[in-house]
């Protein structure tokens, strides 16, 4: 169903994608996990290019490609590519293309997995797009609600902290929205959920709280996605210092939450997640990264048609 | 036949080994393109040291060593190196010789290859060694043209722009004569092929031209090799404002050329060949870049006894 | 006796240990010397986290990975990682963690393996945490003496050159000892080997003589252990320059020493063992970094349960 598609953005999938992608991971976490040397994808070579360092995201992606049988040829940085020498996005793509089976690829620049994938024969998996998308976040976020609660619809879901630069919440609402959750958007003012997203998600059909009480928030909700307020999207430093520290999510805030509350965030985490909610049986951030390698593994098996 | 030899500059190659190359990478061109799971290699370790950065050049090496089956160690940059402590580029060479099957490398000084090649115990394959030599690069442009044409000889070939530092255009001169090709020189009067290269080819029997006058040329070549006037070569900015847009190969040019003209470029390009020209049916030059994948399977197979 | 544990400190060891990691060493030096194409840790994954950059130790490591039948994800250096972005070293080694089977790492802050081990379900092997340990190197070290000597212990011993710094010679110290070798520590007054560890070596029954007089120590030596002078170690640059070439091994040196003497560096050397000694038959230091081949194999295999 997906085989030679290109992965851009999150929207792009019909819900019986979704399941399929799913599924397909589920079978290979079992898989992994049993030990199995998966040979899906042998002889294949996968290239991961970050223009745009990402270690996290690209060791995910490059274990994904190892553990699917692939072999990877990795770029860690743009500094030493071909980008230096004035060489456009289209004709490093054209070129590596020749080279792999498919490629995994981080870029600053808005919309440059789409100027990827009209030049390349071979599909395109977007890790990132600057201010664009990041798919696979996506998947991996609901792969790790249906894990972690069973099923995927009939939540209350809050979103905490800075919702409006944060393109992993934009996604996660589409998707929220999909499977019939409500949503609770809790930030400060200044970090509020973009107007014209609410609005879409709203017209939609998705029930959506505005609120700056995050206790109430809480209170009422399954699951809290938790991100990071990142100081470098702040022109006043003045604002930054302001906002930082408006939502820590603690052991106290957690007792006062709704019992069995299971928390996300994208990762990395700063302050926003004091260490001592670690040990909380709830807390599902690590294995939310680890949901990553298999989702990752079966888009990359989809795709290349090695189911 | 190359079996533990290195792979060090264009020159040492006789005709017969031209061929075994060539012939080598044409199988391996349709094994992959058949999606073997290609296992010649298997159970070696292959070095792709860049002291240099080049993202293409070296993503070409590491996709080549794990589809003929062998793995890879790579060092994408020389930042983070020994030789930053001071150690000989001998030493760091005797030390990952130790580790490995053969070594591919390119460096920034003339002269770097041989050096490793005098201390390493197994096979070195030069990727490029400064103003010096870029073997796989030269052996690629062949087989490029023998696919792209069917043979090698009796073709008239047209190279154009910066002659004087492109070092592929010294290595390809040298192969165009060996095989019975006339050569035209095009380029600013600044940017000519140096006379003792010129020199050499014509009492080896070449026919070469030289002229500015580029439709004239085109209009009599059944090949064009362009290369990139790249302005770190020029002392004096002014100079390089006057050449870099001299010629630039764009669909009004090909009208003019001879018809089935094939356009060969080392990449990357820049400004030198119009994006239009990518859809045109000779524009060979990402064909080009894809060959030099098979050609470094034949070289690593060839030299480590494994075809 | 080792699956499933860290590798943290060379003092870690019961002598039972370090004689099944030697015996495991000389069985993967034996099947890689006969061009095996070994699988013991197919379909396993290990990282490669550098975080300081180390090209030599970490492709050392990742050739072992390779060689073991694993595949590698990598990390060359920590500037592009999540750590620039405030994240705890925790929190990166329990992501990775997820990913993988096994982590080796290097990290600039002494205590930083532990850190890591705390808090990873998986091995982690320290590749050197700053002015920590770095057992790998005390293993291939006596790995090394072994191969050259035949047996461990009864050698006399010289260690020459920077004792107060040199992380090496103080693990290779406690294992000289264990074995019942004598000691003679030759270096300028300013670059003793710290009293505490001559002290606590003296304890366990060490024979240690205190020299500036190498000529008189390499008389009576069987080995030599150099070490190079780093000028980074010193405030005052007088200091450095004054004893930076106190001690240069050239065949002059050599030819008054016992002979047969076994000459030991950790590399990379810079001027304390003149090129002209590589010749020497007793000259083993590429013979022993490329030992740490076979050294780091057999860690990953034992501490993976894949021997």
């Amino acid at each position: 169903m997906l085989k030679g598609k290109d992965i851009l953005n999150a929207y792009q999938f019909s819900a019986e994608e979704l399941n399929l992608i799913m599924n397909t991971a589920a079978q290979f976490e079992k898989r992994v996990k049993e030990g199995e040397a998966i040979k899906n994808m042998e002889g294949m070579v996968v290239a991961s290019l970050f223009f745009e360092p990402s270690t996290r995201t690209r060791l995910s992606f490059e274990t994904a490609i190892n553990r699917v049988g692939a072999k990877v040829i990795s770029m860690a940085s743009a500094s030493s590519s071909s980008t230096a020498k004035g060489e456009s996005l289209a004709d490093t793509i054209r070129t590596i293309d020749g080279y792999v089976d498919a490629i995994a690829m981080r870029h600053p620049m808005k919309g440059s997995a789409q100027i990827a994938a009209d030049v390349a024969v071979h599909p395109i998996i977007n890790g990132g797009d600057g201010a664009g998308q990041h798919p696979t976040q996506a998947l991996l976020d609901i792969y790790t609600i249906r894990k972690e609660k069973g099923y995927l619809g009939g939540h209350t879901v809050t979103f905490l902290g800075d919702l409006k630069y944060g393109r992993t919440v934009h996604s996660l609402g589409y998707f929220m929205q999909l499977y019939g959750n409500n949503m609770i958007f809790a930030s400060p003012e200044s970090l509020k959920m973009p107007e014209e997203i609410t609005q879409d998600l709203r017209k939609r059909g998705a029930q959506i709280e505005e609120t700056g009480d995050v206790e109430a928030a809480l209170a009422k909700s399954d699951i809290v996605y938790v991100t990071r307020v990142q100081g470098e999207r702040f022109d006043d430093p003045a604002e930054y210092e302001k906002v930082k520290g408006s939502y820590i999510v603690d052991m106290d805030l957690i007792s006062k939450a709704k019992p069995g509350i299971t928390i996300l965030h994208p990762l990395p985490r700063v302050d926003e997640i004091a260490a001592e909610v670690d040990d909380y049986a709830g807390a599902a951030y690590f294995r939310q990264a680890h949901n990553g390698l298999y989702i990752r593994m079966a888009l990359l098996a989809l795709v290349t048609g090695r189911v």
